[in-house]
């Protein structure tokens, strides 16, 4: 078990959390990907924006252009892929806001998805990242989904109180940078 | 389990193979997978095609518009999600040939990919639609790898001989149109 460093370290220290500052938090996320990939740790890919083409121009000796397309919502999440013989599957969050975490900055469709992966029994959550926190939080679907159950009635966001309880905190580092998947080991071991 | 009927049977008597026939095998699996999803079978989606961004219009009250897009070669392979708890990761192919399984048809990366998946324990494998014999194939990756290993010296096919073999046939019927489902579950009796 990495012990991390504590909260003040990092953050009065540490520059590498000044280095990461600035840079948006699926960034942080696709470069831990790819660390985890290299290091032979899990095979998790962010999965292509889907386009949908209308027009392709295929110029001679050139390859083929697009000239006119429109961004399609995504049916599912954004990540996915495999650790350790378990199937991986979340999406990537971010938020301004210092008390709480809307519920619409998840589509349905992503829930919809989400609820069906945890169904056959794959590891559905989301990473949010509090920025005005620094901090980097693992929800995992069942605790998300209690949320989402009482947004239909009542409060229509997470209070950054409820995620701290029922999230795995993330540490932000060096390499990786966000290394999620010792927030995935503390909840595989919960299990 | 399901008694699939005899070959004989399908071509002769049934007009579903007739239906699918002129249909790409992708476009089978697709509809496969919706079938899975909205069963409850499982949760497989086709990646959308990756594409490189380099022009968009913000129009007035029109959503964005993609005016210069170039397609990118992808880094995985275009099938992925979770049946059963297995991460399920996979490339589907279609020949002309009646006599072999060119390996150029895969991709190195798309190999690399594979076989990484493998390491992670889960399950990698290739399905194969041989046009002429209107056969399927579920071939696994270890089994793909050794005529990988064998093109780099060698024979750069997999005969048709070979893949009967290595692969777990599927028949085709109507509702899933590939029930590779089924022959996955075969490959887990065995492992």
């Amino acid at each position: 078990m990495i012990k991390y460093p504590t909260q003040k370290k990092v953050y009065q220290s540490k520059p590498i959390s000044t280095k990461n500052r600035g840079m948006g938090f699926e960034t942080l996320i696709d470069q831990t990907n790819s660390y985890y990939l290299d290091k032979q740790i899990a095979v998790i890919h962010k999965k292509p924006t889907p386009v949908q083409i209308v027009k392709v121009d295929y110029p001679a000796r050139q390859k083929a252009r697009i000239k006119e397309a429109y961004y399609k919502t995504p049916s599912t999440t954004d990540y996915n892929g495999i650790y350790k013989g378990y199937y991986i599957d979340f999406d990537v969050k971010e938020t301004r806001s210092k008390t709480a975490f809307p519920i619409k900055n998840i589509h349905p469709h992503q829930i919809e998805h989400l609820k069906a992966v945890h169904e056959q029994k794959g590891l559905a959550f989301i990473l949010i990242a509090f920025k005005a926190h620094q901090t980097y939080h693992l929800l995992p679907f069942d605790k998300l989904y209690v949320y989402v159950k009482r947004s239909l009635k009542g409060r229509k966001s997470i209070t950054y109180e409820e995620i701290i309880e029922d999230s795995y905190a993330i540490k932000e580092s060096y390499l990786p940078a966000i290394d999620y998947l010792k927030a995935v080991d503390l909840w595989l071991n919960e299990k």
